[in-house]
């Protein structure tokens, strides 16, 4: 299959992964069919069970779905590399399986994180010229979005991963959020060229090099001011980052329902702000977003949060179609290897 | 001078180098003395400039506060160690001189950090056995305050700094929380020992040997929760999440304004809002915890941000009264010779 518009694409869903496996899953899933046309999915699980939860929805395309089935699931708690190695049935396993024998163009889950990486690159290994797949994630900006990447899939990064991560962040930021030339910026202690520890400043003087639109160093604070669309940092710190972001509504959150239990007059006051904080805080709201991309894999793995809401699968999906109507693994091999041609030498 | 209750402590304020020099330094030295009867202030910067604004004051116990006049400033913007060079009469090292003469036990600046930091080491220098001075910040957590450290001095961090910011660390949150036997946790992307780069694998290992209250890795959503009251780190990720955090505040402030801005009922519901906002956000406005300090250096010096309040210097100087009372230098001297030769042998 190539990226002709008006070919269908066949994306395979991990249907029993979420927190509320299959139900979110098969919702999203029947609200995508019914926005895109042109696209075929493939509920990948244990059929007497989807077929149970999709006989409650009555009005939508049967032909646009079909059901793979597969005894076993990875549980969220359960460690990756042991759940694979014993559940070689695993919708997870299965799922990208279906890519790797040409039956499927992308795959989705919102299961067990690790295993769905580990997964990814054991099943479609990597792209020619990528040294390490890398996972970023959408943060909202003044100005948009941005992608943050590495989030955790690589720590001990060297500089020519940045330089990676940067190209692979390109050409996502172009397709999938549809900015021309997208500015790359690294994350760093300071904004000076020399700031920052020995992977920073040499990593500074790669992208440098590079032809990428590189706008130098950016400080934490700057994440949210929409400087780049593209931000490259180690896993570590980006992993960090990230999963103190998503404290902080859970947080809030807290503040605001132990304000509203110190008494009525309190409760009346929160209740009244409900709506207003609601939309003022969408914006931080992981669901809306809908996943993160495992970029430099051979094929198409999209994860998202276990607690993702059909919206948020709906969201994945309309992502991965763009991803693979642009054909951004093609375009991600072959910068990576003239950039790298170009810089390294 | 000792740690005896009853003698007075002589604290140097750098009058000259917050964004509203000398009004809040001044304010906050003279509610400070008010509330604290064993404490001298000595204002240091341009004695004119003072005067008049002291001038403004007209019940406080004038024994309680001298000036000492010097000629410079260092500016927000100067690079540190150009302006270290030349501005040998500035706020900060002429502050700071006097507790390398003994003619004051402790330093506050709210003036450029960079210089403060740079300035101190020059003067005060390091604590024997201590190999990296650093600079922690406290967070707010559902149980009181966690310090996070190191927030930026510190690069490249080996395994054995990590053990010692633990140690300081400890010492601060002892005798400036308040806090029995601190749990320290090592802020990392699992909670698994062999979780992390190379860096926290290695320190997770030290931690674990040390007998210290060490309780494991914890991820950055954790850093909120109050699992542990000392949280080490490469000062690379601190700084990045200690920026991250104080710009989410503005980018929530944005973002009600600009909800307020839409039209007048929208602007009628912020302003109802205001209030709530105020309280429940308190917990996250930096202002109300006073400043950082700097740990590890033969004396005290403690660093405010520029648009410090009144508050913000009274509650740093009550900070600065504890840790010399309680002798922490000593403390971390002996604690870091004890931890070393039994943990790293």
């Amino acid at each position: 299959m190539n990226g002709d518009s008006k070919e269908l694409i066949s994306i395979a869903i991990d249907a029993m992964g979420g927190d509320n496996a299959p139900q979110s899953e098969i919702a999203g899933a029947l609200e995508a069919i019914q926005e895109n046309d042109d696209i075929h999915i493939i509920l990948v699980g244990n059929e007497a069970v989807i077929q149970k939860e999709l006989k409650k929805h009555l009005l939508y395309d049967k032909k646009k779905i079909s059901i793979h089935h597969c005894r076993e699931v990875i549980e969220m708690k359960e460690s990756p590399t042991e759940a694979l190695k014993k559940k070689q049935d695993s919708s997870i396993l299965v799922g990208l399986r279906l890519q790797k024998e040409k039956k499927a163009d992308a795959f989705i889950s919102i299961g067990n994180t690790g295993a769905v990486m580990a997964a990814t690159l054991l099943t479609l290994g990597r792209i020619a010229n990528v040294s390490r797949p890398t996972i970023g994630e959408s943060f909202p900006t003044d100005e948009g979005l941005s992608i943050v990447l590495d989030i955790g899939a690589n720590v001990d990064c060297k500089p020519v991963h940045l330089l990676e991560f940067a190209i692979m962040g390109v050409v996502y930021a172009t397709h999938v959020f549809g900015v021309t030339n997208p500015r790359v910026a690294l994350l760093n202690v300071g904004e000076e060229e020399t700031k920052g520890d020995t992977l920073a400043s040499e990593a500074y003087q790669l992208l440098k090099k590079s032809n990428i639109n590189f706008i130098g160093n950016i400080e934490g604070g700057d994440i949210l001011r929409g400087k780049a669309e593209v931000i490259v940092c180690d896993g570590f710190v980006g992993n960090v980052i990230l999963k103190f972001t998503e404290s902080i509504m859970t947080v809030l959150k807290n503040k605001f329902t132990k304000y509203a239990s110190e008494g009525i007059y309190h409760k009346m006051q929160v209740d009244m702000m409900y709506g207003i904080l609601k939309r003022i805080l969408k914006d931080f709201d992981y669901e809306e977003y809908g996943g993160v991309p495992l970029l430099g894999v051979n094929g198409i793995s999209f994860i998202g949060h276990g607690s993702s809401s059909p919206k948020a699968i709906k969201t994945m999906i309309t992502k991965v179609k763009r991803m693979y109507r642009a054909q951004i693994n093609e375009e991600i091999q072959s910068k990576i290897k003239d950039i790298k041609e170009f810089t390294l030498k």
